[in-house]
């Protein structure tokens, strides 16, 4: 709080006074650039799926406990996404090639995601509350059409030449309506944690990948019994 | 270089001298607050996939510009899987079980290359040269044995419960050879991109998840069609 504001306005040193107003000690912009250094630290680890401030020196049992509760999230999330695969099992026996695009999708899925929540981090972090929330999605949501209609035309040309048409239409209309739940999903996400005084920073780690892999694997599939006829 | 020394020794101001050692300006605390506050900004992009400086309130266009780079890249990596996937295509149409859990193969991968490269990359930022590569690699390497032992653990039991021991086995096996690959990319390649003069933060996005999508899918596969005896 303190950090924030000293460093829009470019103080130095702030008083700090008791009720009485009376001076009490002072805060320099030393302690605030420590502060200000700390705290992207921590976001930067927690977007990168580490729970515990660590650092280089730290033991390896440390370490090693920092990262599992994201990995366990994230074995939980391919659980679910094998549970998902699972009920199209009969599909895929009949056309493996639909196997072929499962990591494109989730891997899109999740890159879309962690690129919206961190925007959305960021301007959170900055305190940035100019925007309405509505307005923030909005523009979100008009990036992931964008970026959408651009993959999806590629993906289109190259699952056809790779495969058939017909795999072409299902993987590119598939990532088109990934990327877009992907982006809205992204920017909700940290939005609705920080709403609820949860560091939104957790959300652009496995969080929101696996939540994306999920919902992108029963979009790919359904899109492809459709097409398939299956 | 000027804000780490300035952050190290809690100076507030440093004196600029032209080479007749004549005062021509300063450099105070408030312009290294900036400084720190938009690189620490600019790692976390990086890491995040997106390839130039964005604010929350850039356009829409810039907004999906700065984000297409690393989109392409991902279309890239997942049509590689879909390429590696393909010459599977048999063991595939034999054993759909197999697709179930390539999403959690390809995730793992990413989560723990991550995690590992952000450590790395923070402890290049800091200027942390105390450990040598070598010694940062091995520190790597035994997190990843541990955690690829206790995650290998948890999906023998999930995935043997939920289809069968063969595959429960190939899983374990491929997760855990996944996840110490996974760690070793992780820390070597921001270390490399730092050799080359290349910012490190790249490393802890899109590309180090592609780079381990594509040897996990072979790991995973392999190790499926020796233990089937496909």
């Amino acid at each position: 709080e303190v950090a924030r504001v000293m460093e829009k306005y470019d103080l130095v040193s702030v008083p700090v006074v008791d009720f009485q107003n009376k001076l009490v000690g002072r805060i320099t912009i030393d302690d605030v650039v420590d502060i200000i250094k700390e705290e992207a630290d921590k976001d930067f680890q927690l977007a990168s799926g580490i729970s515990e401030k660590i650092e280089s020196n730290s033991t390896v049992w440390r370490m090693s406990r920092a990262r599992l509760p994201w990995l366990l999230i994230g074995m939980l999330g391919g659980t679910l996404g094998a549970q998902v695969i699972s009920t199209y099992e009969g599909s895929i026996s009949q056309i493996p090639a639909l196997a072929f695009f499962i990591p494109l999708i989730t891997a899109m899925g999740g890159n879309v995601g962690v690129q919206s929540s961190a925007i959305v981090v960021q301007s959170l972090a900055k305190g940035n509350q100019f925007d309405s929330i509505t307005s923030k999605l909005a523009k979100e949501t008009l990036v992931g059409l964008l970026n959408g209609l651009i993959c999806s035309l590629c993906i289109f040309g190259i699952a056809t030449y790779f495969e058939n048409q017909t795999l072409g239409i299902t993987v590119s209309i598939a990532l088109f309506v990934v990327i877009i739940f992907a982006a809205i999903m992204g920017s909700m996400i940290p939005l609705i944690l920080n709403k609820y005084k949860i560091d939104p920073a957790l959300a652009t780690g496995p969080f929101v990948t696996t939540l994306n892999d999920v919902l992108g694997l029963f979009i790919y599939f359904t899109v492809g019994m459709i097409l398939y006829g299956l």
